[in-house]
Order: C-alpha cells, then sequence, then structure tokens
C-alpha cells in the first residue's frame, strides 16, 4: 500500500471550473482598429501625421469626437466599496465585475467600456480623478460605490463634466423597475400614477432613485422603508440631505410604523433592500392584484414561490426565477443612445423614456403575469433603448455641438 | 458659365485624407475575449459567478494578474503638456498620440495599452490621481509630459507603485540612444566606456535620461550643454535637483563656455536639443571619426547632409533619413518584458539589458554607417528586448510573487 500523503488544504475561496475558463486572463483586450505594418504607417498614425490630428482637435476641441475614441468610449468606474452583494472588497477584487459591465456594453451594444478600479474613498477625491480622466471618455457608469458617498460623488460629476454620468446601482436599477411596474400595472388594468399606492423598501442607492424615477412618472403615494421602518419627514434618523429630501416627498398619508403598516392597502410592494423581509400576511392586507418585486439579493424579501400566492405579478432580482429586474436591460443601450447623441447628460426624461422603450417591447398579446419585461438579450432592447435615449438628448439640446 | 460660389475659408488646420482616414473614429476599440450570448453566459461572467472570482482575488490580491485584464495592461498617461514638438495643447488633443502609442504596444507587443489623458498639471494631483487609477493596470507608460514635472510625477510614482513606471521620453530615447551609440561605437572601434567623450545638448527630459544611462553604461567624460551652455555643478541656473545632480556628476574637466568649447575633441555629440544648432566647423574640432546623433525635431541640431561630410556616423530622430533612433525600437518590447515576468519595476539594469538587446540585433556584418540599429519593423526586436528585459527582472526578484 503507498503512503498517504497529507496534502494541505487549499486556502481561500474555490473557484469552480467553468468559472475560472471566462475569466481567466481578464475578459477584454485593447483592439486596434488601424494597422500598423511599415513605416508608411507609422508616420501616418504616429509623428509626424497625428500631429496635424492633435492641432485639429486643439483648434476645435469637438473634433475629439471624430478623431479619438472618445466617440464611443466609457469609463467603468468603482471604488470597490459596493460589490454585488460581496460589501467593500476593495478595486483590484472589483475588476472582474468592471470588466464584466465592459463586457456587456461591447457586447449587446458595440460601446467601448473601460474599467477603472480606484485606489481612492473620500467623495471629493474620487470627484477630482474622475474628472482628471474624463477628456478620453464619452460618458462614465459609476458603479458599486456605496450608499451615501455615491449620491455626492455622481452629483458633483453631473455638475461638473459635460458627459453624461450615470450610476447604474442607482438608475440603471430605477429604469427597469419603471419598465416591469408599467407592465405589470397594466396586466392588472392599473397605471403607475397617482392612483398607485407604491411601498419601497430598502432606502440605498437603489431605493432611492426607485423612488424619486416613480415619483417622475407621476407615482405620488410613495411609502419608503428602511430598516427602521417607514420613512418620514421628520425621521430623525435621517442621514444625509438626499434621504431627508426624500422624506418631505413622499409618504403624504404621513404614515409611521413598519412595513406591514404600509403595505396595508399598497398595490405594490418593490423590495430593493439588503435584507429586509415581509410576510404572506403582508401581503394579503395589500390592495387587490397586488403587485410584489422582491429584489433582495441572493434571499429576496419573500421566497417567490410564496409570494405567488398572494399577488399577480412577481419580480425578482434573480435570473433562476420569471421576471428577472436585471440592469443589463438598461445601461447598453442607455449608453448606445448617448454616445449616439453625443450627449452632455443624462436626464430624468431621458431615464424615464428608457423604461417606456424597455416596457413597449412586450406586446399586449405576450403580456403575462411570469412576462412583464424582455429578456436582456432580446435584440430589440439596445436599438429601442438607444432611440429612445438618443431621441430625447437631442430634442433637449443636451448634444455635443 | 455657372455661378463660382465663393466657399467659406476651412478654419482651423486642415487634415490630409490619407492621415484623416487612419484616424477617424480613434485608433481603438475594446474588445470581448470572451462571449455573452444567453443567460447561462451571463451567470459565468458576470453574476453570481463573477463573486467567485471577487472573493479568490480580495483573498489573495496577487491572483489580478491571473483573473484580471490587469495581467496585459498599461495605461498611457499623459496631461498634454509637452506633446510631440506641440507643446503644450492639453488633454483631449493629446488623445491621438496616447491611442498611437497603445496602438503600437498593441500591433507589435501585443500589450493592451489604453489612453489616459489628465486633465490635471499639478505634478502631486497628477500622482495622486494615477496612483488612485493603478489598481487594473499592470505598468504605467507615462508620456509628453513637461519637464521638470515629469522628473518629479516619475519619482514619486516609482516609490508609491508596485507595478513598473516608465516614463519614455525619457528612458525610451535613452535606451535607443545608448544601443545606437553602442553599435556606432563598435564600427569606429570605440567603446561606450571612459575613455569616449560625449557631448548631450538638450539638458530637458530627453537629455538627462540620456545622460544619466550613460554614466550607468561606464561613460565619464559627458558634458551636458543647454542654452545656457555647458552644464557645471556651479551653474546658478540650476532649476531643479536633478538638474543639479547632474551638474554633479558630470563635466570632470570643469569646462565652461558654450557647445563649440565642448565639441573640442570630443568623440561623440548627442543632440536631444528643442532646437539647438551646431555648424560643420565644430565637427571639424571633434575627435577622429565623430559620433553625430542629432536628434531635435523637426529641425536637427545640424543637417544630416551637412553632418555626413565630417562625422563617420550620422543618426536622427526622423524617419527620411538613415538610422533613426526611434523610441518605437523599445517601448513595446520593454513593456512586453515587464508583464510577462510580471514586473514590480523599471530598474538601470534592465534599461542597459534592453539597450544591449536591441544594438545585438545588427550583426557585424550588417554594421555599416548607414545601418547602426534595427528597423522597428524587424520582427526579432520586441522578442529580444523582453526577454532581456524579464530575465533581469527576474534575476532582480522585482516581479510579483
Amino acid at each position: 500500500m503507498s503512503e498517504q500523503i497529507t496534502l494541505p488544504t487549499p486556502t481561500g475561496p474555490a473557484i469552480s471550473a467553468d468559472v475560472r475558463r471566462v475569466h481567466e486572463g481578464g475578459k477584454l483586450a485593447v483592439a486596434a482598429t488601424t494597422r500598423v505594418r511599415d513605416r508608411d504607417d507609422l508616420a501616418l498614425v504616429y509623428t509626424p501625421g497625428v500631429a496635424e490630428v492633435c492641432l485639429a482637435i486643439h483648434d476645435r476641441p469637438s473634433l475629439a469626437r471624430s478623431y479619438t475614441i472618445k466617440r464611443n468610449s466609457v469609463a467603468v468606474v468603482s471604488d470597490g466599496s459596493a460589490v454585488l452583494g460581496l460589501g467593500d472588497i476593495g478595486p483590484e477584487a472589483a475588476m472582474p465585475v468592471m470588466e464584466g459591465k465592459a463586457l456587456l456594453l461591447k457586447e449587446l451594444a458595440g460601446v467601448d467600456g473601460y474599467p477603472i478600479c480606484l485606489d481612492a474613498r473620500d467623495p471629493d477625491r474620487i470627484v477630482e480623478i474622475v474628472t482628471a480622466i474624463a477628456p478620453g471618455f464619452g460618458g462614465i457608469n459609476l458603479e458599486d460605490i456605496s450608499a451615501p458617498r455615491c449620491f455626492e460623488i455622481e452629483g458633483k460629476l453631473r455638475r461638473r463634466l459635460a458627459i453624461p454620468v450615470f450610476h447604474d446601482d442607482q438608475h440603471g436599477t430605477a429604469i427597469v423597475v419603471l419598465a416591469a411596474l408599467r407592465n405589470a400595472a397594466r396586466l392588472v388594468g392599473k397605471t403607475v400614477g397617482p392612483t398607485l399606492r407604491v411601498v419601497v423598501q430598502g432606502i440605498g442607492a437603489a431605493g432611492i432613485a426607485v423612488s424619486e424615477l416613480l415619483l417622475a412618472a407621476g407615482v405620488t403615494d410613495l411609502v419608503g422603508v428602511d430598516r427602521n421602518g417607514i420613512v418620514t419627514a421628520r425621521r430623525s434618523t435621517a442621514r444625509d440631505p438626499i434621504f431627508r429630501r426624500l422624506g418631505k416627498r413622499t409618504n403624504p398619508r404621513e404614515l409611521t410604523g413598519p412595513v406591514e403598516l404600509a403595505l396595508d392597502g399598497a398595490d405594490v410592494f418593490i423590495g430593493v433592500s439588503a435584507g429586509g423581509t415581509i410576510t404572506e400576511r403582508d401581503l394579503q392586507h395589500m390592495a387587490s392584484d397586488p403587485i410584489v418585486f422582491a429584489m433582495a439579493n441572493p434571499v429576496p424579501e419573500i421566497e417567490p414561490a410564496l409570494a405567488r400566492r398572494h399577488a399577480a405579478v412577481v419580480a425578482t432580482g434573480r435570473s433562476d426565477h420569471p421576471n428577472q429586474i436585471n440592469n443589463v436591460l438598461c445601461f447598453p443601450g442607455l449608453f448606445r443612445g448617448l454616445l449616439d447623441a453625443g450627449a452632455t447628460r443624462v436626464s430624468t426624461t431621458m431615464k424615464l423614456a428608457a423604461a417606456d422603450a424597455i416596457a413597449g417591447l412586450v406586446g399586449t398579446d405576450e403580456l403575462a403575469p411570469e412576462h412583464i419585461i424582455p429578456s436582456p438579450f432580446d435584440e430589440r432592447v439596445v436599438p429601442a433603448v438607444a432611440a429612445a435615449v438618443a431621441e430625447i438628448a437631442r430634442r433637449e439640446g443636451a448634444v455635443v455641438t
């Protein structure tokens, strides 16, 4: 009998073989779009020829969109402080997600996303850095930056830069939620507007953006709930200006108390919490044909099978259930449209138009409790979102001239 | 006869059709190295699969080189303050050059260079920004940053970062000059060492780096000359620490005066000035078989045809003359080698090895006054430089473990 050698236990988390295969060596490369085979090519792409292009751009900066990659480039920026559900894992460990995001921009929408993971935490420092690297990019996609820092960072960058700045965890989620909600409401004969009672659980980056976009879409009876209960105008726990502003603009019936109370008679529950819970009993007290989006990841606010017993429509954030609320439905087409138009900003009107474009792809004949949103691999999604966003950008005059 | 319509004069500098064609839309794209065709792919490249990779890197940061693009990525960073011979044209107008550099990295050496043009000028701010964006890159190529800011920026970044930082205008030029000088000296039966008298005209980024590398290669009688004449240890015009240090380490015969005086009896003239001039008469007073590298661009320090009347070997920075001293001979292979080895820095020994590798590609039978360096399109250049640099990196233990 041969000796049994005790192998050391492998340290660290395991990577399964399938995952390893697609991530090995990174998921992106830089590709040349022109050739350099000889000295003649070199004299055109580099010195002395390149000087003509540099001088032309120096003379007329908007030519950067004609003669540089700015035309089609988006920086996918993160500080690694709130990556997926993993939390604060830092910039190097965040790279695989940002590469994934860039990969999806490319594969789905032909946008050249490039991951920039920042070894920086102070919001003002992040604003300085992103402002400084912006000249070569046509857009900035902020990603996985923890709240409330993300609000300050996005707000300041939007004011400083003349290119679109979009925090996907906020607005991408909000757009897809609104798209799904429009169709869910349509299915049960309700309308996204003043008559719809909506409860949003989880008042982080996504929750605040969802609430603001729903208000912009005409919802007036919106009640926010965080771990301390219903958000009110007076809540002493108000952590930052954006949270306080939300308190003032929502909860018109001035409710106070736990989520159960908010859900009593509500038409819609939207869970974007870090692990809140609601019960079957809570759903029983909602209005007729309740709509439940239980999007906490990996564990939804209520088990989808339980929710389906009471709700007319159930959606989650998970790919193994119907109606996945997936940001991939929005950001590739959104940036495609922004770049196509040479947009200088992202407006609320563009976000509303993107949501309508996504919702509009589910025809009346297809609309069903388990099919309220298209698949991210539906080839109509990107062109529809891009066209809608670009049209608004041009109409608003928010484009490079 | 038809009417003659007077067209408005086009404003701004013209771009010739050939140049326009290769620069239109930019010269780079981001490419996907893995596919995303359906939900199964999405679950591997993005959530939930990607979380396994993130956690593994969080647990062991060196895995970033296995599972992210850091492995093969170089940031080509400029602030646009000293672009080619054009001067301070700003970050957007610098983009075509940085894209060109990235293109050459890709086409010649398979390195994924990405242009980052900074809207920032203060050296400390640039250091902060480059440090912050470094996590996703395996190397930093600084480019076209004006002297003396470039010395401070490179020095601080080298101390702060555990990836190679290389200012090509300094060290790329120095390496190719040393390579060419080794072969020129060989051709005339001289040696790069204590017996060789060298004059360097132009004490900017390139001049200082050339001087330092020649000193490292064993030259002792080196005389620097700037627009105020010979650089001495005592020159009151000394502008910064690096300039003062050069003054102390050069000019052992303690000459003072104009370039003519320095050239009297010199073996080698290296011009990397912003437009200095020397005359035929100066060359007549050099030692036997003088070597003249007149690299000012676009107008060399002396007309090459005139130089050839007196010098045994003439090189320039121009592609329309023999012996072009072209940085393209160095930086693609250098970064290939640094990335292959997982190098954590660039050392002087690596620079000397890179120069020797370039020089070694011109065989004794090929060596001629008009052929002292290989073509940048000689396919042996990149592998030779890469292998030499990687070997030193490993030998010095300057690699990721």
